[in-house]
């Protein structure tokens, strides 16, 4: 059972409906010119061995198949070329990790000089490809918010271009692009899933399937560990939390901002929270039913699933598989020893 | 360095080389329009992670992340859609588990009573996947030759039309598709490593690299313990083996086939055999720094780079992933504990 979202009416120039939000489908349509084609046109899939534990039908969207291993390059493609068509030469930004490997990737193919700025405890193996694709790495002693203010404050410094994951349009309209190839591919689907932390993925996603495929269902999945945006949500108001407790790192964020959420009210039909086992159970799945190695946060719609599998029983979710940049010593003590345990 | 096959000139009707095989580039062409695009247009990404190691510039076609985790469907949709457009509704084919699985989806799409016939000891999570996609799963209490006898045994009782791994030319046509979008997405890749087993996946993708791009050369590679077809090619002539003893269950054939091998002889421009020691470190490596776990056959190509560091160094090698289906009890037992021994 869908819920169609019948109170955004208005058409919008390019013929879809007009959500309201900053993003723009026609630029969404044109930004697939710019992003590498690597990044684009990712496997979308029914993964039947899924099915008869999750008793509903699912498609995985996988965004892992790439030189970066997730969806971000999307994004940082189209805020790379917008700096090099401008002449700039520098950039930085804060980064959980995947952002800031996708900016590196796309910074270093077109000549610019990329600075990261991280938290020292955030996942080796994100922090190590990004020094491996020549970028400048600074840790902070401190979480992703510290690492924020501090790229905020290189960039006053330096004077030079700061990308701020999901404040940035171009980081909501590259993930977006992934929303159109849904709607083009399964026109079908009755609900997305959609990992929920900065919110670009989110509101991108969100954007293009109320717009093109108003009758889907948009569901955003957070861990009860790092609940600000959901919180948000619900209360239609920024609510900042205190430090986060989760193993999806890619979704850690503490401190929502209000013109993302602004955008998150009107595209996003609900907000979940689940719990860690879920996610663990989740990413078990995918390797056991999908072969898939996969960072928390991909796994967070399976999560949902299996935490209210009556919402979802007989209807057709499409769930994206958001990243697989996973320490694997870290993925082997949660999911077990990646086979002998078959729960 | 390349070896361009200056010795097979004349131009085909569409343009490319004509290589003198049973396969025609303008049906392979025509092939994408019956095949599902779910199998097609799969990923193809360079993989800067491996490239350290390996010491030579990687690409991977990966073509497991579809509904049957392997390449195989490509040509199962030929047979299964001309077999149904001649109003026929059965078909039987021995598989040693990823044909049969890729049958049983293709054959199932348009209403086909699909008989797969396999060894009692092939791949338990492949035979379980035949079963649920709803074929006729019957098994032999042998080898893939049995299986295959008793196969033919079955069509010729039923008078229903035996799909012939490699034999029947849509096989390889299928696979060949693979060959069409490395030529059109990487035109400048000095290798590809294809592995080889009755050789439907060589000949196909060896057919289009020497039509559209025969400056590249096309290395096919097979176990050591199952080294059939590449001793055949080797002595231009069919070699019959003893039985197989190798972990690769897809490519672990006894019987060459004289009309592929004839058409191998045409298209490979070498065929290796790799330890199953180097099997294994291929898979590890796709675990480890691309994140993908592959079966055995997949990792022959990473494996044959492992064992003749010196003969790719520096060279652009395209490697396909050809499936994903494995035991994961076996996998891990194989890998080790999946992540643990960072080896």
């Amino acid at each position: 059972m869908t819920r169609p979202s019948t109170d955004r009416a208005p058409e919008s120039r390019d013929g879809g409906v007009n959500t309201g939000t900053r993003l723009d489908t026609v630029r969404i349509r044109a930004a697939r010119a710019v992003i590498a084609p690597v990044f684009l046109d990712t496997p979308l899939f029914r993964c039947e061995a899924l099915e008869s534990e999750l008793e509903c039908t699912v498609s995985i969207k996988l965004e892992t198949a790439n030189p970066v291993r997730s969806f971000k390059a999307r994004g940082t493609e189209l805020v790379a070329s917008q700096i090099a068509d401008r002449g700039e030469r520098a950039v930085v930004c804060a980064s959980a990790g995947n952002l800031g490997q996708a900016l590196a990737w796309s910074g270093r193919r077109r000549g610019l000089d990329v600075t990261v700025v991280a938290s020292r405890h955030a996942t080796a193996t994100k922090l190590d490809r990004i020094r491996a694709l020549g970028a400048r790495l600074e840790l902070v002693d401190g979480d992703h918010e510290l690492a924020r203010e501090r790229a905020t404050a290189i960039a006053r410094h330096k004077g030079i271009r700061l990308v701020e994951d999901s404040l940035d349009v171009e980081t909501c309209e590259g993930a977006a692009t992934i929303g159109l190839e849904l709607v083009e591919a399964l026109p079908s689907f009755d609900v997305v899933l959609i990992a929920l932390g900065g919110g670009a993925l989110a509101t991108g996603v969100g954007h293009v399937v109320k717009s093109c495929a108003p009758g889907a269902e948009v569901i955003c999945v957070q861990p009860q560990g790092a609940p600000a945006m959901t919180r948000s949500w619900h209360q239609r108001r920024v609510v900042i939390t205190g430090p986060t407790d989760t193993i999806a790192d890619g979704v850690a964020g503490r401190r929502p901002i209000l013109a993302v959420l602004d955008d998150l009210l009107l595209v996003a039909d609900d907000a979940v929270l689940v719990k860690e086992t879920s996610i663990v159970a989740g990413m078990r799945m995918l390797l056991h039913h999908a072969g898939l190695v996969v960072e928390p946060s991909a796994a967070l719609g399976i999560a949902a699933i299996l935490e209210d599998r009556d919402r979802f029983a007989g209807r057709h979710v499409v769930t994206i598989v958001c990243g697989s940049n996973v320490d694997l010593d870290a993925y082997s003590s949660w999911v077990g020893t990646a086979a002998v345990d078959r729960s």
